[in-house]
């Protein structure tokens, strides 16, 4: 059975149902689409090729074609999710500094309450020593933090330091724990609250250093 | 052949040699002594019963006595990690709060150095999903994040709400981020600069909370 509904019109059009004609690639990556959004709620270990095929309303068959097997299937998944999150974390090219990191974080928080599922898989898998998730996780962080420095070429509020690196990569573990935390139980904090230390923490460390 | 050498008393003395009586009690925590002193170099997989057995010059058969099998026999040296670590960690009785918190952060940073390996395996068994790896690691954390609570009872540098709760949460997961990360390579990072980040970023955090 298809749950393909109105409100995913990219997957329905996957459905093999033969209205759109689409290219390989370009069915490839619906079906990624689709694998993100059934992992925002799943685990990776929740997520089967079976899943997606019922899910898409194709054959297994037809996924293994596009996929090859299970592992590959995942890192696909992942790969895509977090191009997501670099893509949807990106800060506006206008702005003051701070106000551009705070509209960052801002989507990353949304980001992590709409796919707490996946992304805490992820974070866990690479945490946990699977390789594969652990060589995602790791460029989506450099890609994540890399930005802070490039976007702050003239070290409007960070130098460019082996210190400050080290810090942006601290401060970087503490938002996770934070949004992560916060997300599965909020305990009384309110959004502007842990937007405020997400945002104003990375100024406030930097300034610390010696 | 026993590895056991003169700077390690309390095992030699374990070792059967019979010169000394030990109750069941004393035995088992010396094992746990050699076997956390064994983690420190190791990861949590490369710690067996029969590695046990050599450097302790016992037999696998006493060693299963004292421990059961391999599962509780990781659990328990574990658990005498996270107690040293948590022991070792314990900020002086007097002093002003600030100059206690660095002491208590250097004593971290001098327990993760020397302990690399068995701390490392012991957050990536956490946070992959080892249930009871995980319950050590939160039992750990609980201890050293309330304990700033416990010895700053009059608020000094922390009041206790819900949001300096999620804070010290936040500042615990970016401390052992920076730790690990500069144990395994300093990148020109000296000692001072991380020590200060770690111990100056606390109250810092806190003051940014509206």
């Amino acid at each position: 059975m298809s749950v393909v509904t109105a409100d995913t019109p990219a997957a329905s059009r996957t459905a093999g149902s033969g209205r759109t004609r689409l290219s390989p690639e370009q069915r490839r990556s619906q079906l990624l689409d689709l694998g993100v959004r059934l992992l925002a709620t799943r685990s990776l270990d929740e997520l089967s090729i079976d899943l997606l095929a019922e899910e898409a309303g194709i054959s297994r068959g037809l996924l293994y074609h596009y996929f090859g097997n299970k592992h590959a299937f995942h890192e696909a998944v992942v790969r895509r999710a977090a191009d997501d999150l670099i893509a949807q974390t990106a800060p506006p090219v206008d702005g003051e500094p701070l106000e551009r990191l705070l509209i960052s974080v801002t989507a990353y928080v949304d980001y992590v309450e709409a796919n707490y599922e996946g992304y805490l898989s992820l974070v866990k898998g690479a945490a946990g020593g699977n390789d594969t998730l652990r060589e995602i996780y790791e460029e989506a962080r450099s890609a994540l933090t890399d930005r802070i420095f490039r976007e702050d070429a003239q070290g409007e509020i960070i130098p460019d330091t082996a210190a400050t690196r080290l810090v942006v990569r601290g401060w970087s573990a503490m938002t996770e724990e934070l949004v992560l935390t916060w997300v599965q139980d909020p305990g009384g904090v309110s959004r502007r609250e842990l937007l405020a230390v997400m945002a104003a923490s990375l100024p406030a460390l930097v300034e610390i250093l010696p």
